[in-house]
């Protein structure tokens, strides 16, 4: 897997997580409390910079109401459509 | 999250990659190949010592012909069997 896939993951998984948030009206620093870890840290996650473990993944996914899975379906789906967007791009 | 919690999903998501992999026929060696890390880390996120990264997670799954959160849903169903093992135990 390429530098650029991992990252991919990374960026969708930080927008999953971000649009979960608001959709549940969090603000970044509620959140982070919530789920007992630092505001930096969380916005880190956000914004694809961090490599986030398993156990802070079903940490967060718990803290938006959802299982690990359903938090990882989420970000798939922001990759297929960021795909799809791109396709729509080069057309 | 408790401790607690934290090692039982570490723990079911060992067993859920250890248990897919011997299905498809690899060994932890062929596997660890495929996958592009070491064959020690690949044992040790088996018995649940390593906390993964989804950077990781994701290529252990893709190696396993599945997408990030489809193995962690059998991780969750491993957690899941568990769980009813156990009350079963009590009873």
């Amino acid at each position: 897997m390429s530098a650029d896939t991992d990252n991919k993951i990374l960026a969708a998984l930080g927008d999953a997580m971000r649009h979960r948030r608001v959709a549940l009206g969090f603000s970044q620093e509620t959140f982070a409390e919530a789920v007992g870890l630092h505001r930096t840290y969380v916005g880190s996650v956000e914004r694809g910079e961090r490599n986030v473990s398993l156990v802070n993944l079903s940490r967060i996914a718990g803290a938006l109401g959802l299982r690990t899975s359903e938090l990882l379906m989420l970000a798939e789906e922001e990759m297929d459509n960021d795909g799809r967007r791109m396709e729509t791009d080069c057309t």
